[in-house]
């Protein structure tokens, strides 16, 4: 019922899979830290009881507040799994159509430089469109595999 | 330390699997360009650089405004990665455990075809139950998987 | 070009990882239910189609509102997603590592045993540092496998 799985470290495809795949997801949950630390920093929680220990200026009870820079990478955070997600769960199938290794790399590479790019267009933030292009580099890159996959088993509903 | 894995194209239930993640995670992806339509329509952006090319009805600076179309889209976005991602992860442990293939076909299916009639019903939008009706036939259909899952290996912690 | 897969239920490893992470999926789902409940008890929808049949006190129509209780599930779920996947997805490419059992089974249950924690202490609340304590417990879990990823294949680029 099931042959050999592309899905081994033997396969270079896999192989490279791997390492990009956990480094964009390690990048995506770095996002909680970069949130946490603009929390503490502007005093913004979103939880009574995470500012339960804090005072505000006049000595008052602090209550949870929005703030900007939190927002932002809340944003960031969200647009990741948007996209990473999707990149990691297609990707994974992707692998087992048995791509060619170097397209296959050439898609994750462009995935992952693009949403490094991504962030860090989006946290300083630089002006449009730079954040657009990092977007839209992965989202095709992504699109990509999956029409690759199409292509590959077709399209049998 | 392993034997055959069920994850591979040889395994017909595996290809059906692949179609029906495909084409649930492509639809899930869909709702950006979907928002960011919204936001040209509705000129209403999330950040200060987005705005920045345009001016407002006096010509003035644009400002970062919520609009209820997008957030309408962006509840639905947020709906999808909920239920899609749990589909596709619970889906790829599921196939491992050999199901039956009209069985698990008629899970991707249900799931599918839910998860596209809820889009539609929250987008137009269609007059509940219709929503709900098509979130919980993609619910209980991964629900079901899950199930399946734990009455073939069991529920050893 | 691929040989034998880990992800076959013959690997005890892929064993115990497919009850933790389908627990954990599972877990991140109920949330919809718990926050649907909140949504009916307090009145609080989020669109004007769910609230249509729905008088309030003075028998006039019910608009959409926010509600604290329901936006504490609301957040809850988002840190779930935020976390769990990647800890699926993190966990699974993990598994083809051919980590120890007893060193992958303890990354799993510590996981699963935080992220459960971290979800009571959201939603009761209990005092902070209970949630950040489930928090980094499960974080770190997390980062401990694409850690040990990253010494198995090396990072290559």
């Amino acid at each position: 019922m099931a042959g050999e799985s592309a899905l081994s470290l033997d396969n270079p495809v896999f192989r490279a899979f791997v390492t990009y795949a956990t480094v964009v997801v390690v990048k995506t949950m770095l996002m909680s830290v970069v949130t946490a630390f603009h929390r503490f920093k502007n005093m913004a929680f979103a939880n009574p009881e995470d500012s339960a220990g804090f005072k505000d200026k006049e000595g008052g009870r602090l209550r949870p507040v929005s703030n900007d820079m939190v927002e932002r990478v809340r944003r960031c955070h969200l647009n990741d799994l948007e996209n990473v997600i999707p990149f990691v769960l297609i990707g994974l199938l992707y692998v087992t159509t048995s791509p060619n290794l170097s397209t296959a790399v050439l898609h994750f590479r462009l995935f992952a430089g693009a949403r490094l790019f991504h962030s860090v267009a989006y946290l300083l933030p630089l002006p449009q469109p730079s954040r657009a292009l990092g977007f839209f580099i992965g989202y095709f890159s992504t699109f990509s595999m999956a029409y690759s996959i199409f292509s590959k088993i077709g399209l049998a509903l």
